[in-house]
């Protein structure tokens, strides 16, 4: 059997009672290792489930499936993901190449921030489509998400912006001389997402385009949901621009304009105090 | 300490191990049976955590509030939700209720429906606003969610519809005569949803409307989902009205137009085979 496990979002022990046993069972089991990150490390997760764990790169997963599959179908190989397994596309694939190959697979579900970011309040019916904000380059910045941005807020819906994760790139020195020495990860701040959603705003008006989206618009920041020390922060697109919520993972919210009182009421547990840049009332988890 | 803890959708095995050790240290412990259901009981449940379970109902968390919450400040109180605790909005209640009374609150996360609806294939990213559908009766239909449907297939997103739930619903004349007897909890299928659906799309061709969605707009079906004996099944809407999904609970997707290859290959797995309303090709979970 093939199992696809969710390991939630916070430490080792995040992991469903039936994921670890299937953990327990198998002969092989691999970490995803490139969507998300735990706040523990591998070795933490090693003793908890009593396994060794093999990493899985981008490159394994989307090149060496017949690797990661190989015996699945006689004996028990277990395939981790931070969150929910199917909170990447990459682990369709995996599924499909599976399933071709005439091996039997199982899911096992857990949280992902796609449904836990609905601690901050915000109704999770009225998120609208999810955009991913990646790191800008001095050659390279993106702004076409921002469109499903505006289609969200026209139509009153809150969008979730992912935040882009950098785990085993190279320079492009080292790129180009097939050098396979990586840069340490990169994970995006709600502070780099803030200013760089900042400098849409002010490309649009330049272009003499109404923002959809502009200072003044009222985004949650989230920091390690689902952690012990998770923090968020309700304020404008400006205050999150400079709001301090510690290490990664971050994600951000931005609202779809009309509140219901209940997300209103709840969102005030989290709001940023006025002139403070640095400190601010932050929610546990 | 008060915690909100999820229990995910299939069984007992479903709880994170962080929830389990939760449930275990606290004196009191609630389970929401209103908004969900597991596959298994509250016997099943009490024997895995080693904890009697107290059943809350709407009117008792809506408005009792201040009973579950009680020396929540001096000792260990759990409310257990079938999913995710944000599910539903009267979640969001209790932690401000809470958050009033000066007790300390953790919520721990774990799937829901609204996340682990991607193992069929479409990717979550690409959801828009999610729906519920209610039970017509014979003198109510209402119509109106069907706007965000089409909004939704405007935007080329996907629908989620949450089919509804009745339990402890009292008939029209024990609710006069003052009698607490409740019917037996009714719960829709893709089936009920579907034929509601068709029947809309046949009053807006009536009234001359372009419908959004016609007989022949891809959904999927899926019940059960994260237990043993999930189903999936995708094709048409009309196929959606005859195919045979088993027990509850059941959702709907209505997909938003244009497919991903993946999102298509994914739903090959789980497509109903042509001139079969009774059997098809389902997956396992």
């Amino acid at each position: 059997m093939f199992y696809m496990i969710g390991l939630g979002l916070g430490d080792a022990k995040d992991i469903t009672v039936k994921g670890l046993e299937a953990v327990r069972r198998c002969s092989r089991v691999y970490l995803e290792a490139y969507t998300s990150v735990l706040t523990v490390g591998k070795e933490v997760l090693e003793e908890f489930y009593e396994r060794k764990l093999i990493l899985a790169d981008r490159e394994e997963v989307e090149q060496e499936a017949d690797n990661i599959l190989k015996d699945a179908d006689i004996s028990d190989v277990a395939f981790l993901v931070v969150g929910d397994p199917f909170g990447a596309t990459t682990h369709s694939a995996l599924i499909l190449r599976a399933t071709k190959l005439g091996i039997p697979y199982r899911v096992i579900h857990n949280a992902s921030i796609m449904n836990a970011v609905g601690c901050c309040g915000l109704q999770l019916y009225k998120f609208g489509e999810t955009v991913s904000i990646v790191f800008w380059t001095d050659t390279w910045k993106p702004e076409s998400f921002f469109d499903r941005v505006k289609k969200n807020r026209q139509n009153g819906t809150h969008t979730l912006c992912l935040l882009d994760i950098k785990v085993k790139e190279q320079s492009v020195e080292n790129l180009i001389r097939g050098r396979k020495i990586y840069e340490p990860p990169r994970y995006m701040s709600v502070n780099q997402a803030a200013q760089q959603l900042l400098e849409i705003v002010q490309n649009q008006r330049i272009r003499g385009e109404e923002p959809a989206v502009t200072e003044e618009t009222l985004c949650v920041g989230l920091a390690r949901v689902g952690a012990e020390d998770q923090k968020i922060a309700a304020g404008t697109l400006q205050q999150m621009s400079t709001v301090d919520l510690g290490g990664p993972l971050h994600s951000l919210i931005i609202t779809g304009g009309s509140l219901h009182p209940l997300e209103m009421e709840m969102l005030s547990l989290f709001t940023i105090p006025e002139n403070s840049s640095e400190s601010q009332r932050t929610g546990g988890p």
